[in-house]
Formats: structure tokens, sequence, C-alpha cells
């Protein structure tokens, strides 16, 4: 049997790539998006994958958001492991609200990282800005975002000159154009830089507007499939997954169906008692209003955190109340980065704080969103068979790096590497 | 306190109706074909519904299947009680297969039949002609189905030369217009006959090809729509439920995802051990090839249910797997008419007998179905407000007769009668 280079990351170990690797992860991708599209003959790059390479279902982090998965991702651990418990948080020390998006909450390096450190040359695009700090964290290579592809500089970003290199104009942080700049990006990098690998993360505008099997979406989804395609074509192992899921969150009224925390729980324990965060928050609110399908509160008196649960149960529209423990077990959430307790939503509804603080004016369609177990289920597909996988294992998103590096064929003939060393290393930089 | 004319069935009292009554089942009415429907302007009546009316989420029997929730509606009553357990069965005293349309499956009465006996006029109009015999069971009125209106007489469906009097063509049984034949001559009968009480059965035809929000799905809820408000401006309370919801059922390959149930059985317990019966089966399967999301398994040996059960449930697909006692109790069904287990497919998931029974080359779309829990939700509207109601509980959609005759207000001046006798009520036929 060859040795084969191998790398060990928070307590999992990777073969080397063999082949240019590229994870795209696709931002509210719901299983369903790519089944219509699949059945319209919208995806023909995609519907070969399916026949002759691996497709799968996955379970990704809840809270289904973006943060916490793309982490997972590229951290290959949950939630527990790697620190980033929302998109949002209620920072302990200070008490106050804050995004997540700071390099000093993650707990974990990166795959990414490691791979460079490795001496593999590494490449990293995400659609909006948000994202890019923390996937960048501790990594020596290219990483830049869409929203910014004009401020690029090679001391930040490891590369410069974005929008010309590519040759698209900036695109809206509101669009589907966003999405295809980071795969074409993607796509121009693998033809001038040939990083070994290449992580790519997209927006889910268009996944929040439209459903699946609509004209939208599936053209959205074609956009995906050609960049894909060309990806394989110039000889990448190519994996798709998501984030998370998306599903409509409205009434039989077409209007949002919201659940708002903070009067439920003012009008049982008084004003100030309890302190609703929502870990979708972001800048980037227009589309879903910070409306999603899971909540975190703070409670001044946390002993009535199980009682508050039992009557939440019973509350419509509610899918899950746990206390802080029970919920830091069994969605793998960082205990000490979350609230009292946890609320999940049911499929068609959503989870407000006041009605006062959502701003919904920019709902131009009917509300989609996710952040729930309703939206866990998210696809794992590789361009290259795995023989030898349980199929029917719980595989998560966050074993993309697993299931490409240790179980996927490569096309190309394998040539072992004959030492550990980078150096030796076909795909070293 | 006015006296008020009351009618008990199956253990359930209900006054009768003072002003026309009209429940229309809407045949694998999602919520959200409503709620995309209203977004979008389509459904005008609906939306004034909801804002002036009565607009309830009510849970549906599993299986999620056209019989035994159409005959939950007419006799208030889950499965356990009236007998229908599915629209197919295996007969326990012959050990065949068979439909389950004959009325002498039947073990409750329906509260038509009773209003009827009671003095009232009343009618009924189904779809498909599979219905008509068991909602007709022992009413004394109008009773035809949409698909049969051409071959009406007097003598068995009180009232002939429908086509005429209806002024629509004969419509194909895989059609929108089959369902749009039901609701005009739900129209007609209400200028004409003037019934108190008038129940229309559609068919999901459309919804077993469309998804919420697609144009064509939206086309038929507004003409749905379109006839609710022509029955209410005749002076009617109209009340807006479905048998079941519906879902994609397909993979990511965009062909229906099928958990082939008797080939498992067979490995793990020989040939001829266990027989798997669906009771969504009926001789209209062209545009869902037999295949749902509920299915119940004799065995051989009921000894080893159990053992299968939990071994069912790690078994990529299924929701839930029950012994027969379970079930029963659970799902409120006749533990005589159904198996030694019953399974549950996930949304995405449907079950199946064995490969080769099932024809799916009438399916020209992504199969969408039914029959399972991820289907249980459906619309319980009406046209009027119904105070002192608790908007939070478990409704069900066989509480539809109960919220409209005993909860809502009705429009016009209430006239108490002044006995409990027929002949002194407003509406006595």
């Amino acid at each position: 049997m060859p040795t084969t280079a191998r790398i060990c990351v928070n307590a999992r170990s990777y073969a080397l790539p063999r082949e240019p690797l590229v994870v795209v992860c696709v931002d509210g991708c719901e299983p369903d998006y790519i089944g219509q599209a699949v059945a319209s003959g919208k995806m023909p790059w995609v519907a070969q994958v399916l026949a002759t390479g691996t497709g799968l279902l996955a379970a990704c982090v809840v809270p289904s958001f973006t943060n916490p998965n793309n982490l997972s991702i590229v951290t290959g651990v949950p939630p527990s492991v790697h620190g980033i418990s929302g998109n949002y948080m209620l920072d302990p020390e200070t008490g106050k609200e804050q995004m997540m998006n700071d390099p000093r909450w993650l707990r974990a390096p990166t795959l990414l990282a490691a791979l460079a450190d490795h001496g593999l040359k590494v490449a990293v695009v995400t659609a909006k800005d948000k994202l890019r700090t923390l996937l960048g964290a501790g990594l020596r290579g290219i990483c830049f975002s869409a929203e910014k592809a004009d401020r690029c500089t090679r001391a930040e970003h490891g590369i410069d000159d974005v929008l010309a290199s590519v040759g698209r104009p900036l695109a809206s942080v509101y669009s589907a154009e966003l999405s295809e700049f980071v795969l074409a990006s993607g796509v121009w990098l693998m033809q001038h830089e040939r990083p070994a690998v290449l992580y790519l993360s997209t927006t889910d505008y268009v996944q929040h507007k439209y459903a699946p099997g609509t004209p939208e979406a599936n053209a959205f989804l074609a956009m995906i499939d050609c960049h894909l395609a060309r990806l394989e074509a110039l000889g990448c192992m190519v994996v798709l997954t998501a984030d998370h899921g998306m599903n409509p969150k409205v009434g039989m009224d077409g209007k949002p169906q919201v659940l708002y925390l903070q009067p439920w729980f003012d009008k049982r324990l008084g004003e100030g008692e309890a302190r609703v965060i929502l870990p979708i928050t972001d800048p980037y609110v227009v589309h879903h209003g910070a409306l999603g399908s899971f909540a975190t509160v703070y409670l001044r008196n946390p002993d009535k955190a199980a009682e508050l649960c039992a009557a939440l149960h019973d509350v419509v529209g509610v899918e899950a109340a746990r206390v802080r423990a029970d919920a830091a077990q069994s969605f793998e959430l960082p205990a000490d980065r979350i609230g009292d307790l946890v609320v999940v939503s049911e499929r068609f509804h959503v989870l407000g704080t006041s009605p006062g603080r959502h701003d919904l004016h920019g709902l131009d369609r009917p509300l989609r969103s996710h952040g729930g177990i309703s939206e866990q289920l998210v696809p794992l597909l590789i361009n290259r068979p795995t023989p030898g996988i349980d199929a029917a294992r719980r595989w998560r998103n966050f074993d993309a790096f697993d299931l490409a590096l240790n179980w996927a064929l490569p096309r190309a003939p394998v040539c072992a590497a004959t030492s550990s060393g980078s150096a030796d290393h076909p795909l070293a930089a």
C-alpha cells in the first residue's frame, strides 16, 4: 500500500489532495432546488455527478445559518468545537449584542489554513465580506469576497486587480450576480493560479426569494451547474454542499408567520427579565428581515428555563425548546455562547423579537427563510465515486473534506507521494 | 338564551344550520398553496376571509389520504370510529386486497345523512366517483360525482340531467376541470336547489403536479376562490378545508425517492413472510403511481413487529414505524383494519411495495404525493368570525362542521328556532 501524505486538523485526519479540490458551499441550497432543476434538465452536470459520482443528503448544523455552517465545513467539526454559534451573539463578557464575524471567536484552526501551512496553495472566495475574515483566519493564501472584490490587495487578500482578472463588474450584494462572481472567480483562479484547494461560498439571495422549480431558481442553479462543469473540465474534484436549506415561512395570508418571542417572555416574566437573541441577524437583512427559525434567550433568572421550555412546547409554531445544556448537547453548540434556552420554530414559522424591531419593508415576495431543524438537510455531492462509504449513515455537511480527501477516487492516475513532506507533494505551492 | 335546534351524531352535538352551509374539501390543499396564491393576489375572497372570518391550520388524519379524511370530515370522528382506514385495504376475513369504497366498511353514520333525516335538504358533489358511495351512505338527498355526472338518475343520485343544468361538458378524470365541475355544480345547486348543507370534494390532480406558487397552482386556486365567492354571494356560510397536504417526493436526481418495502422485508424474513399494503392505491394512480408516504404491513409472525419497527427507524427516509397497537392509538386508526405494523416516510420520500408493481410511466412531472405526517397540516377557513374559540388548540379537519355549526356567527340576523322539530327550522327541506 502506498504511503499517503496526511494532515491532522481538529482530531480528524485527511489525505492531501492528489488533484485540485474545489468545495462549493451553495448558500441555502435546499436539496429540492437540485431535484427540481435536474428534473427539468437545467443541471446536466449535476445529473451526471449523481449517475457516476456521489450524491448524498447531509445534515447541516442547527442553527441552520451561514456562519456556523461555513465554519463547520472548513474546520470539520461542529460549533461546540469551533465556537461560532451563529451570525450574531450576545457577548457574555460585555453583555452586548454583536456580529460574530471576528476570528477571535474562532476556537479551532481551519483545514484551509492547515493545508496552506503544509505548503499547498489555498484560495477562498466568498460572496459577502462578512464571512471572509472567519474563513481566512490564519490562512496564508488568497481570500477575498465578491462583495468587496474591487478593494483586494496582495497584502490583505493575497491577490489584487480581481475585477479586471475575472472580467466582471462588481455585483450588488443583493443579487444573483454576486454568487455568479464567486463561481466565475473560482474558474479564473483555477485557470491562472491553480490552487490545490479552493473553497467557494455563495449567497442565498435567490433562495430567499424563489422556491425550488421556479424559473428564477432553475436559472440560478443552471448557472452554478455551468461553472462546476468548467471546474471539472479543468481537472478538479468538485464537492457541492450547502450551509442550510430554505423553506417558505408564510401563513395562508401570504404574510410572514412570525412568533414574536420578546412579548411572550415579557408577558410571563415581566419586562427586562428575558432577552431574545436572533443569531440570523446580520447587516444584510433586506431579504429576510432578520426572521429565522432559531432563537436563543437569556434570562435574568435561569432557574426558570425548564418551566419556560415546557410552556413553549405548547405554543403553535414551536418545534423544539430546550434548556442550555440540552441544546448544547443535542445541537453540538458551545454552551457558553448560547442563552439559557433555545427555541426552534417549525417549517412554516419564524421567530422574531418584537414586531417593532423587524423591518419587513424590503420583503417584495413571500418570506422564505431558515435556521431550524426543518432546514437541516443539504446536498453533499462529489463528481467522483466514493466506494466503501456507508451512504445511509448520518452524513454532515462538515464531512465534505473528509469525503473528498479520504474516500473519493481521484480521476487522474494516482501518483503516491514518496514522503509526507510538502515539497514532494504534486500540488505543493 | 334562545333554544337552538340541535342534532347529535357520533357523540358530537351540532346546532342546525341557520344559513346554508357549504363545506368544501379541497383535495391536497397544502396550506402553502393558499399562502402563495393569496400573496400574489390570486385569492381575494380567501384574503378577505382571513381578514374578517376565521383562518386556522388543522391536522388531518394520518394516513393523509382522501377516503379516511373525507369520511372523518363528514362523520366528525377519526377512522378508529368510522372505520375507513385508507383508500385500499386487506380484508381481514378474506385475506384479499381491495378498495375501501363500499359503505359496508363504514362504521359510523355521516352527519350529512343525519341532517337529511332531520328534514334538511342535503347535497354532495365529489370529483371522483370512488368517494360518492361512501359520502352518500344512508343519505336521502342529492349525491353525485363530476366523473360520472352524465349518468345521474333521480333514483340513485337524487338528480338528473346534470351536464345540461350545470352547463359544462363532462371533464376528464385527470384534469383541473373535474374539480371546477364540482364547484360549478355547487353554485348551480345553491342557486336552484338551495340545500341547507352542501358538501363539495375536489380532486388533487393539480396539486400532484404543481407546487405552491406556480402559475398552474395559482390559477387553480384562483378558480376555487372565484366559486367560493359566488357561494358567499348566494348567502352561504362557506368552510374550506382539505383532506391532506402535498409535498415533493423526489431526490436530487429529480426521480421519485422510493423506499421499496417488500424487498426490505423479504430480505430480512424470507419471501412470503410479510405483505406490504399501500392504502393510497386506487384505480386512479397515473399521477402518483400508487406511491405515498404511508404503508401497513401484515406479518406471518406478528411477534416480530416490534423488532422490525426498531430496524425500520434506522432506514433513511422513514419518519415513523409503529406496531399495530401503537399505530392505532397514535393515529386513531381501527386496529383490525391495519397490519401488524405501520410505516410512515419522511417529507421527501415515498413508500413502495416492489419496483415492478409501480408503473411510473404516467409521471410527466417530478412526483408530488402525500400520506405521511409531513402532509398533515391543512387549512380550516370559514367566511364567518368564530368568537370564543381557542385558535391555538389542535384543530382537526374533522372539526369543520363543529366549527361552522357551533362556533361561527351566521351573517344574517339570527332567527331562533322555536322548537327542536325539523318543520320549524328555517332551512327545513
